[in-house]
């Protein structure tokens, strides 16, 4: 039934860019590497940064912007941070018809400009907590991109905050891993494993690096969301102090935590399937699609398309917004009608025939599943707004089964190698090696440590060093 | 009564940036020309874009979002447009650790690249009309820089669109132009003169030029806003050309339209007074402040706080969204408290202290007239409203008095060099001059076309070259 669309089993990587391809979310530029987001791709953005958005509101926190060019020096100030960003940058050398003094860096997260402003900003403790999140567009050079997941530019949002304890900026810290763990899983239909970072995959200068890891239905891992425990690192690197309430200066304490618009492709590897896009209905920013359907006018224009817009006001009023589309594509077959919704991802088809009418009923059309039902017209919306929550439950279920049917033990290397080779899918074990170690392993097996899960607290003995008291590991190969 | 501002009459360029300063909007960043918009700035950019955004998609509109960088070779085809920016631009030379083939430019604008992706998606007339926006940051160096009003980076939107037909383009134009003077009166509260641009100030490439001016309170015009109808001339440049109803090939009719951050200095130079900035209410982040007040920590735990957010979730209900704050900054003295909400420009400030509380009122303090009085308990919503809607219309009344006021005839060079000069603000003439002899007159008196109002047709004898039928146009000095 697939049109355009590669199998996944064929080619999973084609069957990736057949999606975006066929639901419009997003073209290559003329510049290498980077992507333009198209109109429905971009709409799926607005929908993730409002569910984002409005939970950093909740929890207290402020949107700012700070520069995109920022001074080459600024990255030299913190020799570990440069090294994970350095030759990924773009370069501004000329600027104003002349060559700069100081060649400026596109932005490839805003750290060390936010830094630089905080120094000046905080004096007291009264000034803290600073809570303070950037949306804006970042540059990381991509010699191999793939549109959603790897592009020179994307686009994300960065909270950076300092706070006057040690205490207070750990619980920031954990308080947004469970906002982003929340939308992922409430809104996104999407199960993610929260979990700590091991030292080799740590954030360059953080001290911890908590992560939410999802698994692709190609089995290989995703990280979709991090916060960082930066401690005083970054404060000391770029003189953030405060006086204390003793009356004594200190180094502020500092958070930082980033969504980006990876997650539109976290989304597609989540749920879709070979036929295209299948979006979660919370998420979707056409959660319900009304297709009225006649071949004679007047029958379409005086009782068919009527009868669309009314339950399309009905449903927008239930659903609190403009979440329903009124197909009005009469100049395609109903076939080509049916397939432009189902492969733009939308959760459910409403379709409205002469025969539906006599009927008193319209056909509605589940994408997650294919299955149909006639509903009577008074019934409408609350059968539809039942259908959208299990829509949402079965795409959760569904992604928790695949993952939990793919997640497997090893206690030896070799195990973790033949698993990772023969079945893909996670790889739970216990682990205490260096960041040495993980790149050893990494070489021989192609997997990474994706994260030791917060709530899992079991330890044993490491699979490689054979050292006690490891924690509880997850390998996978990852995006 | 100010504190740390210059009187707008001692330094009308320092009590601006002092304005900026004391309500925390924005600060320098430390790449030359481009700022930082602090929260309490970035809050009223985010309620200015939301009236935008849903003024843009009630009219149909939809975002996406195209890269940041864009090639040399673009901005080389369309040689009128070049000449235009080509000084204005940072330029990216390397990338990913080595020297870029082609160098990139940091878009001051993103015409060329929205062109080029237009003539990939367009083929078939089925395909128009395309109607993108997209919301974004653009680079333009600056030398001279000026908070929101001239830096290197400034965010904007860009809407460009492409139809079939001349007459469908140039009804867009009309279209966003309207959108943005309802939107700059109704809610901004600036009033605006909506008129043609003349052949000097048109933007480059662009058939026609439409733009809203206003006075700002130095009697000097800002360009708040303006519509391009660009006939062909793009089209031909990105060879966007479709299949028509007839099936001949056809190059699309474009359009181009954008506000900036720019409206928050026009915002800034429109209301505000020598006690810190002064917001609308449509607009104000924050449309009352509710300040409860009292040394006795008892009474204010258990009778003064509860009251005050008792009023603020009933204004927050009727104001429909988050508008209200409630002051807790209680190790401030209440008069430094006063002067926090003054300085940020919220509309309305209820105080409530012990003696309200006992005689039942709370009082309300207008931040545009200074003006007091005491509203009782059950009265607060409906009075709050019908003060915030006088408030609207006093601040958009006053300025609009102030540039009726400032609003001068000439009828020769003389006589409007003399009016520029001694008087300043805003001169009507008739006009029918070439680019070159606008060129003279703004060297011999600093002023510039703003505009041809659009409704006023009447013609006349052109001032300088004594042609006849020449269009009514406005001159000023200009931002
Ligand atoms: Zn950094
Ligand atoms: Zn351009």
């Amino acid at each position: 039934m697939a049109r355009n669309i590669t199998p996944k089993e064929t080619d999973y990587s084609q069957w990736y860019l057949d999606i975006i391809k066929v639901a419009e979310l997003a073209d290559y530029a003329p510049v290498r590497g980077c992507m333009v987001i198209r109109p429905t791709g971009y709409s799926l953005w607005e929908s993730i940064q409002k569910h984002f958005d409005d939970a950093f509101k909740e929890t207290g926190h402020v949107n700012a912007y700070f520069p995109v060019l920022i001074p080459n020096s600024f990255l030299e100030k913190e020799a570990e941070h440069v090294e994970g960003f350095s030759p990924e940058c773009a370069v501004v050398t000329h600027a104003g018809g002349e060559l700069l003094e100081e060649p400026l860096v596109v932005r490839p997260t805003s750290e060390t400009v936010i830094g630089h402003m905080y120094s000046k900003w905080i004096q007291s403790w009264r000034d803290l907590p600073i809570l303070i999140n950037q949306w804006a567009n970042v540059m990381r050079w991509e010699k191999r991109p793939r549109l959603f997941l790897r592009t020179s530019e994307f686009l994300w949002q960065e909270g950076h905050t300092a706070h006057a304890t040690e205490e207070e900026a750990m619980e920031e810290t954990l308080k947004m891993l469970e906002v982003y763990r929340r939308i992922m899983t409430e809104i996104l239909a999407i199960p993610v494993i929260v979990g700590e970072k091991t030292a080799g995959e740590r954030f360059p200068g953080a001290v911890n690096t908590y992560t939410c890891e999802a698994m692709m239905s190609d089995k290989k891992a995703l990280q979709a969301g991090t916060s960082h425990f930066l401690g005083q690192n970054f404060s000391r690197a770029f003189d953030i102090q405060f006086q204390n309430q003793k009356g004594e200066q200190e180094y502020a304490w500092t958070t930082s935590w980033g969504v980006s618009t990876r997650l539109i492709g976290a989304l597609i590897m989540t749920h879709s399937d070979n036929d295209g896009l299948i979006l979660p209905p919370r998420v979707a920013p056409v959660q319900v699609a009304i297709l009225p359907i006649s071949t004679n006018d007047s029958v379409m224009e005086e009782q068919l398309l009527p009868r669309a817009l009314e339950f399309s006001d009905k449903l927008d009023q239930m659903l609190g917004g403009r979440f329903t589309f009124v197909d009005k594509q009469f100049h395609m077959r109903p076939g080509d009608r049916f397939f432009y919704h189902l492969q733009k991802g939308v959760p459910l088809r409403l379709e409205l025939g002469e025969k539906d009418l006599a009927a008193g009923t319209v056909r509605a059309v589940r994408r997650d599943t294919g299955s149909k039902e006639d509903i009577p017209f008074e019934n409408v919306p609350l059968r539809v707004k039942a259908l959208l929550e299990d829509i949402h439950k079965n795409l959760y279920t569904r992604a928790l089964d695949f993952r939990i049917a793919n997640t497997f033990s090893a206690s030896t290397l070799e195990e973790l190698k033949v698993i990772v080779e023969e079945k893909g899918g996670f790889v739970e074990t216990y682990f205490a090696g260096t960041p040495e170690e993980e790149k050893k392993i990494r070489e021989e097996t192609g997997a990474t440590p994706r994260c030791m899960p917060l709530n899992d607290t079991c330890t044993g003995t490491c699979f490689l060093t054979g050292k006690p008291h490891a924690r509880k590991t997850i390998f996978a190969k990852a995006y």
